[in-house]
Parts: structure tokens; C-alpha cells; sequence
């Protein structure tokens, strides 16, 4: 692929609607709509301009539109670029992308004007990375994380770190240099300093995973119980609408029902199961085989119970026994629904816990004390929600391998390594830092980030 | 509702994308965007530009967005307008949406930006209403009737017959001034010459309907036979496609299957039928019921028989009973099936006419025949594809009550009706003239209109 060449596509989502854009970008994208606009003669024009006037082809005219004219490099993709805002027909929306790229456009990959944007230096990688997560962004949480990469702010942080280490690395191949002499041109001591610093920051980032990545694809919370425990109940008291079918009958809910809620800008999908019964129902069967499979993919689990059929010592006999089914790092709690069966006397008793909390369901007791304590969950292991948090699996691996070469720099520092094998260290640390930001890349990679993206962005 | 508010929409499709346009206008449009926008000041910017920067809620960057600005008369709407392109994220969206909606807009109703382009007399009523069926036109037929309208080829026609009319009507009431004097300032003469040369051309307009009708809602098109006579083969073959289920066992197709196909720019929508046999099978019999409704709705009635098993003489009694169930101005052909079963000889003895054709829909023979056949149906009647066409059953009823009021005045000016009538007859039928054209309109009729727009158009 020439990635010099001229590419369109439609940018807003299928359908229809008032309005439907089309983007084309590339060396020949303002003569391709030129030669079929009505209006102004766009190559004299300047850019940032609007332009009114008709889609002709031949003496058919295909639509009357609104042209935004963009010069390179002042353009989202850094090449002379037009959007045509055109009625949102899908019949009309074809016929001019078929007219555009019969004549010297083609049409654009996903995520291919992104990828122009970082070829042409609009942007680094982590940043078009950002472009898409935050289109997908779905909760408050989310959107912030995506719109500070997307901006540069985790960028030029990374730039910050390299840009000291950098230095240092070239100091001591300048030492190579001159190794007859024995010179040291960097202090060792303010080198062990500056490692020190720059990997509890790469372990700041790596500890914002965990959230970040909760942030981003959202918190899985699975509910288990016995048949009957009333979890579609809490379920649809957390969503506040009915989306599971609630009955008296044990085992009503046979499949997994997901539904999605934001509290406090995180987004939690909420998983109900079907209950954990030994079962000689089929579909049931197959039920309790997908809940013990939903198990394995939670970062929250709540084991419900009926505390006016299950004791509470019960009630820890199956935590106890789910410990082997759920995941590591994952956080259990034990509710005890049905407080409002019973007597007054009794309710006052309970005392609710870290992790053993005490609700009515139906009477919508002690949900929020269960909502706040799911929060605290995804906001432990010390995030500071001010800075930067990783959100990327590949920025997360690039971080780790960034981090083995620090460890390796530091104890080398430590055993008096050679000044080229300590060189060679931190230039790895360097190089796995320019792969977060792209400085470092291959085709393979940007072809595997960008097909993720919608078509015309 | 005041009119002149400020109001604003999500203009494209829903859903995730590239991009999507938020519309904003009204008197406070540049003021409510200025206020959360962080690139260059809008309120002095001129029109017709376009500028980046982002969307401030407080220290929340909601997104990076290009704006368009539109100063009033020079917009969509005739009043300030902005157009705000973010990221194709509906949570982004909404949250914009929600910012401008609590600072002074308020959401559109479906139509309202094209209601008050009406209202500030950027389009009359008639270019209006063929926004909307531009956006729905589904052929290029639709399309290109449309776009006429829209752009003012009807308007502009009926525009000059009330010019004509309203010169008349003049001199005919100035004559009354002086009703003392017996003068004619009318000929009346040219006053005949000229009502019918306007009854004429309504006529044409009246005329042009059912080809209209049938290019903006498709060309309903029902297959129906005995059980078996290949109505499904013949339907997949006019489709392209294995849409319909076929199989050797009579009465496989028990509902109706619709499905639309565009020959040369118009849209056909072929409904293929249950067979018409008596029957015992319940869901069968339901579809037989089907059949004969849709019947009800036919412009063409394909009668499909396969000459192996039915004679021609059979079909022509089947046909015949037909005649009875099918819509008045509909169109009935007679087609024999299965001249593939055939020796060659007597296939070469089979001639077509005007209604009886012989196809082979296994063997793809006839079916172009066929298909130019169903053409000449929607094509007859004299349309001149050239000039405007009528696709609205509103303004339909209004050139039918014109049509009445310009015989009204042809009779009495046979019958030396006095002048005052004359004058009362003429400015009827300028009256239902204005009503295309909306200049004469009432709340309940806008309202009624533009809420079968899209929201934000």
C-alpha cells in the first residue's frame, strides 16, 4: 500500500440520518471533489473554509452539500483532506463515495486517516491508540483516561523519562570513548538515582493497570448463590429496572444475564448466574457450567445468601469452598440478603464487615454500603487518578520489559558492570519506552492497531 | 413553542462511529457553544469557517471537536448555527448534548431545523418536504424527483402559474371597482386561454402521480399461482438471490416474503404469495388469507402457472376469476412457467403478447422480457420523466381541488358569470396552489409534516 495515496470513506455511522459525512484525505483529495463541486473552485480556497454548493455528476447532481476544506499539514491526517457533509442517505452517501472512488480515491481502511495522522507525525501511537478507546469510551472514568493520552499527557511523560535517560546512555558511550583514560563523564551515583526514579514511576504505571484496565473494558462482577438466594433481585435493584426475570420458583434464571451500570463513572458488568445447584435439569446443568466458567473471568464476586434458609456459617462453608474456582487478585463478598424477614430485634445485630455485608434486596437495604464497597474495590492498590493510567495491554508488556531493563542497569551499577554492557541496558529500557510512544515500530504492529478502528476514522 | 429559540440535535445516525455532528441553532447557537469552546472566540470568527479546539465542561475536556460556523441569514436555518464535529462516541455525544441543553438550548424536535428554514423562508413548503424524501429515496428515480423539488423545479413551476392566475384575478376585481361602467380590463378571451392552459398543466402534475407514488414507495409487485407453479424460483431469479426458500414440496412458502429490487432506477417491491389452494393446514390457510390482502395493495399482479400441469386455458379462467380481488388500475400478467419442460419444438411455437409471457425462471429465459414489461407498467401513462413529478398525496389533493375551482371558473365564464364569482373561483385555485407551496399553511399541517423527519435534519 502506497501511503501516499488518496483515501475516502464514510465517517459517520450507517443509517439513516440528517447528516452523513464523507472524509477523503490524500495528495489528490480536494481535486477529486473539486472536479464534481458546484461551488467556489476549492483549489484557490483556504483551508479551515466552508463551502456550499452540489455533488454533480455529469448533469446529474447527487447531492447539495457543505464542503470543509483542509491545506496539509493543517488536517487531522496531516494531507490536503475535504469532508463533504452530505444529506444522511444512504443511497446518496454511496453514490458519491462511488463517484470519489472511481476517480482517484479509494476506499479508506479502518482506522487509515488515523494511521496517516501518526505517519505523518500528528501524533504518536499512544495517542491514535486513545482515538479509539475513547470513541468506545463508556463511563466518565474511561473517557477522562482516553482524552489525557489522547491529548499527550502520558506521552510527554514518557518523553520526560526518556529524554534523562537518554542523556545518561550518551555519557557513558561518550566514556567509551575515551576508555583508555578511565574517565567517568556520568556520576554513577546520579545515575542509580535517576534509574531509581524512573522505575518507581514505570511501577506507578504498571500498578495503574489494574484500574486502567477496569476503567476500560469495565468491571466483571458475578453473582453466585444458591437457587432462590433472590440474585435476580439484586441484580435488578443495582441496574434499577427489571432486566432479569424474577420468580419464586428456584431456578428461574438459566443463563448468564449481563447488563452494564456506571456508579460514580466506572463501568461494572454486572453478571447474574444461574444458581449453583446440584441439578438434573439439562438446561439447567449447562446453566451452572457457564456460571462457574463466568467465575473464572470476575474481578468481583458476590456470594448471595438466603439468611433466613442458610446460617451463616453455611454461608462461609461456600466462600470457603469458591476460593479454589475464582481467580487470583479477585475480591469475594459474602451478603447476606433477606434482612427484612427478619424481626426488627434481630436487624439490628447485624454488623456489616469488609467484606460481609448485610442487605435487603427487595426492600433496597444496604445497597448502597455494597455499591461503595465495589467502588473501593476498583479504587485500591493507591491509584492517583490525577495521573497518567495504563489502559493498554501492549503498553502494560512494553512497561514490564522496560522495567526488566532498569533492574538489569541497577544491578549492574551495583556489581560495577562495564560502562558498555551498562549502555546496552539502558538503551533497552529506551527502546521499550519508544515502542509505547511509536518512535519504534513495524508494519505488522500499526496494521494490527488500526484495524480495531471504525472505517473513516 | 417560541419560534425563535435556541435548539440543538444530534444530526447524524446514532451509534458509534468516526464522527458525529451536533447541531445547534438559534439566536444564542454561537454564544452556547463560545461559552464551553476553547479554540479561537466565535463570536467574532466570521461564517463559513471552521475551527479546532475543544469542549470545556469546567476542568473536563469533553472532547476535541471542529466546529463550522454559520452566521445568520447565510446558514441551513437562516439563524446563527454552529455544527460541532466530535468523535463518534455516543457518551461523548450525550454529554455535549447535555452541556448545551442545560446552558440555554434546548434538544429539536424531529424537522425543526428544516421547519424553521421554512419559517425564515430559506425553502418554501413544497423543497421542504422533499428534504425528507430526498434522505429516504431509495432509487435513483426517488432520488432524482426529489432533488427537483428540493431544489425548487416544482416550486418554481407552480410559482409562475399563480403569477399568471394572480394577474387575472387582479384586473377581474378592478373591474368591480368600476362595476358602474361595465369596462373589462380582463379579456375574457385570454382569461379562457390561460385557465386552461393552467388546467392543462395540472392535469400533467395530476398525471404524473401514480408514476410519482410509485417512485418515492416502490412498485408493489405480487406473484401469486397454484402451489408449486415456481413463484419462489421466479422471485429469486428477479432478486438475485436465494431469498425465498425453495423446495419441491407444494405450499414450502406459507407467509409472504417481500424484498425490493431496483431496475433501471426504480424500486420494485416483490411480494411472493402462499399458494392460492384450498387448503386444511392452519398456517397454510393464513397465508392464502395473506395473499389475497396483499392482492388488495398490488400495481402489478403477476399470475404464474406452470404450463406442464395448467393449461392455458386454465389460466386464462384462473385470471378471469382473478379480476375480481385485484385493485382497480392495477396491472395483471399472465405468465406460464416451465418451458424448460418443453420439447424444443414447441417452445419455439410459444409467442408472448402484451399480458401472456412464457419464462423459464429455472433457466433464466424470459425474464428480461419480463422485467421490461413491469417497466413499461410504471413508465405508461404518458410521464414525461423530464419535468416535475408529483410524489406527495398532500399536494395531490391540493392540485385536485384547484383543478375543481379552474372548472368552476372555465364553466362561468361560459355562462357570462359575473365578475365577482369569476374573481372568488380564481383565487381558490390560487389558494390551493399557495398551499404546496405553504404560503398559505396552519400550525397543525407543519407540525404534521415535519414530524415525520429524522431528529436533527
Amino acid at each position: 500500500m502506497n501511503p501516499f495515496d488518496t483515501i475516502c470513506a464514510l465517517s459517520t455511522p450507517p443509517g439513516v440520518g440528517a447528516i452523513g459525512v464523507i472524509r477523503m484525505s490524500g495528495p489528490e483529495a480536494i481535486a477529486v471533489c473539486n472536479r464534481f463541486f458546484s461551488g467556489k473552485d476549492l483549489s484557490i480556497a483556504k483551508g479551515y473554509t466552508l463551502h456550499f454548493g452540489s455533488i454533480q455528476d455529469g448533469d446529474v447532481t447527487l447531492d447539495e452539500v457543505l464542503v470543509s476544506l483542509f491545506k496539509a499539514p493543517q488536517s487531522y491526517t496531516g494531507e490536503d483532506s475535504v469532508e463533504v457533509s452530505c444529506h444522511g442517505s444512504p443511497y446518496i452517501l454511496q453514490q458519491v463515495l462511488q463517484l470519489f472512488t472511481k476517480n482517484g480515491a479509494r476506499l479508506a481502511k479502518p482506522g487509515e486517516f488515523t494511521q496517516r495522522a501518526f505517519l505523518n507525525k500528528k501524533m504518536d501511537l499512544s495517542q491514535a491508540e486513545a482515538v479509539a478507546d475513547l470513541i468506545a469510551a463508556e463511563s466518565s472514568a474511561a473517557h477522562e483516561t482516553a482524552m489525557h493520552q489522547m491529548r499527550g499527557g502520558f506521552s510527554s511523560e514518557i518523553d520526560d523519562l526518556r529524554q534523562k535517560l537518554i542523556h545518561f546512555a550518551s555519557m557513558i558511550e561518550l566514556e567509551l570513548d575515551f576508555s583508555e583514560e578511565h574517565v567517568e563523564f556520568a556520576s554513577r551515583d546520579d545515575l542509580l538515582k535517576l534509574l531509581e526514579e524512573v522505575k518507581r514511576y514505570i511501577q506507578r504505571l504498571i500498578g495503574s493497570f489494574d484500574y486502567g484496565n477496569a476503567v476500560k473494558n469495565g468491571v466483571p462482577v458475578v453473582i453466585v448463590g444458591k437457587p432462590n438466594a433472590g440474585k435476580s433481585t439484586l441484580l435488578n435493584r443495582l441496574l434499577n429496572e427489571d432486566r432479569a426475570l424474577v420468580t419464586d420458583i428456584a431456578g428461574t434464571t438459566r443463563d448468564s444475564i449481563e447488563d452494564e451500570i456506571v456508579m460514580n463513572g466506572i463501568l461494572y458488568r454486572f453478571v447474574d448466574t444461574a444458581g449453583l445447584r446440584e441439578t438434573t435439569d439439562t438446561v439447567e446443568a449447562l446453566g451452572v457450567a457457564r456460571s462457574l466458567k463466568k467465575l473464572k473471568e470476575a474481578a468481583i464476586i458476590i456470594y448471595l445468601y438466603d439468611l433466613s434458609t442458610e446460617s451463616a456459617q453455611q454461608a462461609d462453608e461456600a466462600v470457603e469452598a469458591l476460593k479454589n474456582s475464582i481467580p487470583e487478585g479477585s475480591k469475594l463478598f459474602q451478603v447476606a440478603n433477606h434482612v427484612d424477614k427478619l424481626a426488627s430485634i434481630n436487624r439490628s445485630e447485624l454488623k456489616d464487615t469488609a467484606n460481609k455485608l448485610h442487605i435487603s434486596a427487595k426492600e433496597n437495604h444496604g445497597i448502597e454500603t455494597l455499591k461503595a464497597s465495589l467502588e473501593n474495590v476498583v479504587l485500591s492498590g493507591n491509584v492517583n487518578r490525577e495521573g497518567s493510567v495504563v489502559t493498554n495491554t501492549r503498553h502494560l508488556q512494553a512497561l514490564h520489559s522496560c522495567d526488566e531493563a532498569l533492574n538489569r542497569s541497577i544491578e549492574g551499577l551495583g556489581k560495577q558492570t562495564p560502562g558498555d554492557f551498562l549502555a546496552m541496558d539502558i538503551r533497552q529500557a529506551l527502546y521499550f519506552l519508544a515502542e509505547i510512544t511509536g518512535e519504534i515500530t513495524t508494519d505488522d504492529l500499526l496494521d494490527n492497531i488500526f484495524s480495531k478502528f471504525c472505517i473513516g476514522k
